[in-house]
């Protein structure tokens, strides 16, 4: 039996609005889900269990407005929330209360949405670590930033959360938590109550169980009314793109790909190899350049003032950034320009490609949140990406493939994972 | 006899590098010009007298440390300070202490900067006035919407002060108030701790009355080192760009161009008229399409929660911006991109583009801050711009004109644009 907290939230929403599920039932079900697990992942960051609660029974009282009516969701604890502390994961500001909503915390919760809580960052959303634990594996990082909303998603504690993505923090922790994550293109979704770690990268993501659920997210902080899904009117054609890190790519990533390129190919797909052009080699190479220059320039307030409460890490980041100069920035800025002019041809008519999402699985908590070489490159060039999950084996840690399509596309990229993800079969949403 | 608070910033601080000047005599000749003035000129949000006294004497008291060490500068009130009240010209923030600062406000004070206080900002940087006005005459506008940073340089209140423009935010006010006024490159100065407004459009930047002191700003806010301004080897080759927008351009505009061209001709320079693609005559709109659907995008907290403490103009933007789809908004930035690619060839050469900075003289307080039409095109796609002051009859307000250069050519720009200030000679510095 599926318990409610287990519910996909489009399908929460539809049981919502006919009458089969209370939110205050289903906030309930996803908070007793905090109970039972949060002491082994470590999710959160902030809980306001009595609030969501007394909305939840408000939501139930009145007529279900808007399209998340009831629907609780878990907010990355680096978007502002005027009625919960948000601390960007520095023990700097642990008690900050910002007076607003970040945009898209507010155009969710004007979409009825309940929030839950706050979910682990780390330090700014960069490298240094919180405390969340891989929900599969608690000796194994969920990777970062936005580590509590992929293991809180994965966890079925909260059915969709808020993420952001400056180099690989909503691929990786969705790929090591075996849930969807969709980064958008660059600049498409307002960031505004979202403090810019760097701002030439910073992008909004969504994390959840189902595309239909990131899809439902996206029109709603794009103030659209959602559409379903309907999927691609044929079998889609896709890039198989193994990338310059590909090198990089262990067993269990390098499967992934094969095993997802097999299944596709069985339900219709065109898959053709596709080769970058030997510019792309460069961009993760650029997008650290740009990211260290961008952090360091961003963080300027904490590295004078606040610096013995920064992370060694981040202050080393910080330092760095101030090294380089702006001649070596701005020739990364060029390089990432000139292959964002390419792209489109290199896509040689493809839907989307389909790429490694990670190096491998997640590795174990003393290496940090995982390597981020697998989503540098495609953070820099702004596309949208979307992280799923591949069947695997009963006990075996989440594995990713990385859909990625063209800037602006992401209708396209929703479509195409939908189908991607049909294609996949059972065994992709396998809980933790 | 030349008062403390009408030296230049750099000027101000090498006599207190030479211990000719003191910072506590230079703060407190400008709070002096402030209690003087403030009551016609309604420049300043939030003042730290006191604060900025003591700091003042402190500096005095150790080394000077740093570029700007003890030059007082303005910040306006969009910038987030740790210090002092942040209200972004809104009822609903008045009393909003922000953790931090802005980033470039800490890179400023790490610099040895002491910040006077918080300048009036239209509603969050969009176009509803605040209190200030011009203070050439105080029955009209200072322009806006950093009506504070313009008025109180212009006013000797203080040598520096932060702006951001989305539209014409630092132009329109450097014109008006007849200061030197720059907009960086978009994206190249940070804006952590500063609200977004359309964020595919906000930029920093800078007044002053000298451009020596927007390059010493702009190297502070980098990281860099400070040089000085050589000015071009040789007299720079411009492009007279009347725009599109030139039948809105009324006598004094006209006239100042006029003049300017030929003020820089006398000196040296070679003038060719630049005619732009004809793709260009739709960036006007473009930029308005893609201000207000992100507007609107990035205060959803507000539109739906503090609806009723927005002001009538800002409520309207909002439902404006929501109603523009989302193929409209990018058509728009496709213009945009379209516009950027073809922008290096149709400067033909030319170091900058020399451009109206107003359709005229400040109009009357009745008519808000004023027509951004001019700076709309340059704001979208995202290039550096120098408003200059051209030399005026005594009396007269204060006219413009406009240097724009390439992207990322900003060192070129402050080159060129001391060269051209110093061949616009007296009178361009005239002051209230």
């Amino acid at each position: 039996m599926t318990m409610p907290n287990e519910l996909d939230a489009s399908i929460a929403a539809e049981q919502i609005r006919c009458g089969k599920l209370t939110s205050e039932a289903l906030v309930g079900a996803c908070l007793a889900r905090i109970d039972a697990r949060e002491r082994d992942v470590g999710a959160w960051q902030y809980l306001a269990r009595e609030q969501a609660l007394a909305q939840a029974r408000e939501s139930d009282r009145g007529a279900p407005r808007g399209p998340l009516a009831g629907v609780p969701i878990a907010v990355k604890d680096l978007f502002d929330t005027f009625d919960m502390p948000t601390g960007l994961g520095s023990p700097i500001y642990v008690d900050r209360r910002p007076g607003w909503d970040a945009a898209c915390v507010a155009a969710a919760r004007a979409a009825g949405a309940i929030v839950l809580g706050k979910t682990v960052t780390t330090e700014f959303a960069s490298f240094e670590p919180g405390k969340t634990r891989n929900p599969h594996d608690p000796a194994r990082t969920p990777g970062g930033s936005s580590s509590g909303s992929a293991a809180a998603v994965a966890d079925c504690m909260a059915p969709l959360a808020f993420g952001t993505q400056t180099a690989a923090s909503i691929t990786r922790p969705a790929a090591f938590c075996g849930v969807a994550g969709y980064k958008a293109t660059f600049g498409e979704l307002a960031l505004s109550g979202v403090r810019p770690l760097a701002h030439s990268l910073d992008t909004l993501g969504i994390f959840a169980r189902s595309i239909a659920d990131i899809a439902l997210m996206r029109s709603v902080v794009l103030g659209e009314s959602p559409r379903p899904l309907v999927g691609p009117a044929s079998p889609p054609r896709l890039g198989l793109c193994r990338t310059p890190m590909w090198p990089a790519a262990e067993a269990p990533a390098r499967a992934a790909l094969d095993l997802a390129v097999e299944r596709v190919r069985a339900a219709g797909a065109i898959v053709d190899e596709i080769e970058l052009p030997a510019q792309f080699a460069a961009l993760t190479q650029a997008q650290q350049t740009i990211m260290t220059y961008e952090t360091a320039r961003n963080y300027v307030f904490e590295a004078t003032r606040r610096a013995e409460r920064l992370s060694a890490s981040f202050r080393a980041i910080c330092e760095a950034g101030l090294r380089i100069d702006r001649a070596a920035y701005l020739a990364a800025r060029r390089q990432v320009a000139e292959a964002m002019r390419m792209l489109t041809d290199a896509m040689q008519g493809c839907a989307a490609l389909i790429t490694p999402a990670t190096r491998g699985e997640a590795p174990p908590l003393e290496g940090g949140t995982g390597d981020p070489v697998m989503s540098r490159m495609w953070t820099a060039l702004g596309t949208p990406t979307l992280a799923l999950p591949v069947p695997r084996a009963a006990g075996a840690l989440p594995v990713a493939v990385q859909l990625v399509a063209d800037r602006h596309a992401d209708p396209l990229l929703l479509e195409v994972g939908e189908w991607v993800m049909r294609a996949l079969g059972e065994g992709a949403r396998r809980r933790a």
